[in-house]
């Protein structure tokens, strides 16, 4: 059999011919490693390749039963998260060579349904600013977008079809923009957090990267066990709520490009478009977002303030001392100003069923000193809502791009099934955006 | 000086005489060390004593500036949470010696504040409910509750003026009953849970030990920078509404004569007092609980479940297998009957400043096989509010027992402030109920 087009194969498709047999979990895992060996010295997507334990697991794999929903699959995990078995040093000198005692919760739920880590990819410093070595797989002049940079050049390379991520401010949805592929945000809450180092307490979310929706929604079916999340449910079409924020100023034009091309596509086909008329505090939550996140970071990250201070990036120690000028009160006062926008915009959901928004300025910006801007992200971040992005487009100067759906809390099966409408026809048939090297 | 009194004076009044440094540091870390020489072998709240790290970090704290406000004061940490320099085994054997990379955030936070470390004490494995060898100060053939035995009976026996501990479904405020000391459990969301062992994402709350409320306030605006909570702010009186929820069936003698001590006194002296209007489903919250509780602590334990499964014990691994037959579907909608019922019970804030409440059925049941019933305190635990236990008074066994105080969400400062003058007006004078060996 022919097994050419793993890298460039979702992680759904892949499974049902893992799970018939057809595909050996071997093989698959060969495949990506040879598309590491490729790729990896330019991309820098990894902070470590188990090259050895993976090849091993496929193999006990291959030698029994089926064991899961994810059985053979490979699998990044953001540096992040911790493996029991590979260092994890949360993209900090601070923990390098660090080995915790045990998979986090997440890691531990994909490998007991088959799943086969492959490696660690690349984070930012403690999912902050201070970027890794990653470069875009569209150029690598370009950043990869953070804080989960590795995870989605790695699956936007073909050198994965999967990878964890986690987001506070944009950290999914920005870098799935920025290579072109799916990233989902699911709703706050849903999925474990044990395990994966905190930033910031109210606002931290795990999320993942795919080729496609359905690849997606197979990783957080069986992360929640709400089989309502797995691939195929047919759905009706959506009404669609047109929401680009407060902050479109900043949208550039290939944004605004995209913004129209999907207009002229699902528009015609939604069960209703419509403006969102947003309430009219929701400008404030970027920054209400910004000001959480530095303030609970400083707290999070208070061992390594005391104890390594001297081994944290500038950028990050500003952070950190912008959060710490930042007293509690104002916090509690910050909290209640989200929680009060929590009620108008849910009551939104009641005439849209999932709201388009932007998912960044524009196209990955040029250069690796940083890695984009999250305002398109944080308002949702903030409210905690569930969000996909959805890889459709290419800017003037051929990098990737696209727009993220936006679902009601608990919605989140909704969302991706709309998703997945919403894909179907802004690019019927691919799964994922190439890069030029394919 | 005479320092007799150390083992029975709060931590606020311990902090100001620290901070005037009309007490070393040295000394009250000797004077703990000396009543944990007398009554730990017995009540065996300690996982692990530090005493000679303490006794060193007190004489550094000696011998320099005043560190925060904390300054000099002993904690105890309940042993799921991180610490860098001691074990944590989280009650459990398969983590057994186990020493993590870096504190938890709180505890680094107490520590940037001038806290000394004592001692890990004892919890439940995992927080669940398999006690640990803990046994009531006030009676050793009678349970100190759970999960956060060893920090409950620490504080009641006079061997740590303060300790931290957590509360999913019950473990704060039920502990903090059965021993007689203030138990604590900030609103959901409030502090940072980094380095705490997960257990349930939704319902986790790191919460504390003391023994007055100006104590657990003081400990409380340390945590969250949040100078409301400071001791000594004056309140009006509250507009009390009185919920003896609908689980009162199952108070028992004791606890229906503390009811009507507790309304005897603040009855007249409250702004307000008048029965508490439930919404109709809120009977509904206390089996929610228990049910989000097992789904998730069946994912937050992934790993221990696939790796040493035949280390938990029967019961652990009853309720894991309970939380694994529970699909997230259905986690997903009692989520949302969950959060349906946010909005009317923030509702009843509207006519009353606090709600008065049961802790639990009666005083610590006798045996060390049980921790005691939780069920008071999980419509709590299940909606994220803060609580406080007050402890004013005995059963007829002579055991201590108490009610607490709900505040609305968000108003953790004004619900400390409430308890002060409760607490005022309940035990006069007193900051805890001695143990009989007193």
């Amino acid at each position: 059999m022919n097994h050419d087009d793993l890298p460039s194969t979702g992680a759904w498709a892949l499974a049902q011919r893992l799970q018939r047999r057809e595909l050996r979990a071997e093989t698959l895992v060969r495949a990506c490693l040879e598309r590491i060996a490729e790729r990896e010295p330019l991309l820098q997507a990894f902070a470590v390749v188990d090259a050895e334990g993976a090849l091993a697991q496929a193999r006990v794999l291959d030698a029994g039963a089926v064991r899961g929903p994810l059985h053979g699959l490979p699998l990044g995990v953001k540096d992040l998260i911790d493996t029991a078995d590979l260092p994890t040093a949360y993209g900090s000198p601070i923990y390098a060579g660090y080995r915790p005692r045990a998979d986090a919760a997440v890691v531990a739920l994909c490998r007991e349904a088959g799943a086969i880590v492959l490696g660690k990819t690349v984070t930012t410093e403690f999912a902050t600013y201070q970027p890794g070595p990653t470069r875009n797989p569209h150029n690598p002049g370009h950043t990869p977008g953070g804080s989960s940079s590795g995870s989605a050049a790695a699956v936007a390379a073909g050198m994965l079809p999967l990878a964890l991520g986690t987001q506070t401010a944009g950290s999914v949805i920005r870098p799935a923009a920025f290579c072109g592929v799916v990233g989902f945000k699911p709703g706050f809450g849903r999925l474990p957090r044990g395990g994966v180092k905190s930033l910031a307490e109210t606002l931290d979310t795990v999320g993942f990267f795919a080729r496609g929706v359905a690849d997606a929604a197979l990783l957080a079916a069986v992360l929640t066990g709400d089989q309502r999340l797995m691939p195929g449910v047919d759905t009706a079409a959506p009404r669609l709520g047109l929401c680009p924020t407060p902050d479109w100023s900043l949208a550039d034009a290939d944004t605004r490009a995209a913004w129209a091309q999907a207009l002229a596509v699902l528009a015609p086909q939604a069960a209703a478009c419509a403006d969102v008329v947003l309430p009219a505090d929701f400008a404030a939550l970027a920054p209400l977002q910004k000001s959480l996140m530095a303030h609970e970071a400083a707290r999070a990250l208070a061992w390594e303030r005391q104890h390594h201070a001297a081994r944290l990036s500038a950028p990050l120690q500003a952070l950190l001392a912008e959060g710490l000028a930042i007293s509690g009160a104002e916090q509690a006062g910050m909290r209640a100003q989200v929680q009060a926008l929590r009620r108008p915009v849910d009551a939104l959901f009641v005439n849209h069923d999932v709201l388009l928004a932007p998912s960044a300025p524009g196209c990955a910006p040029a250069g690796l000193q940083s890695t984009g801007d999250p305002v398109f992200c944080r308002p949702w971040s903030a409210l905690g809502l569930p969000c996909v992005h959805l890889p459709f487009a290419r800017g003037a100067g051929g990098l990737p791009l696209g727009l993220q759906l936006v679902g009601r809390d608990g919605d989140d099966h909704r969302l991706l099934a709309w998703a997945a409408w919403a894909m179907q026809r802004l690019a019927p048939g691919a799964t994922v955006v190439p890069p030029a090297e394919y």
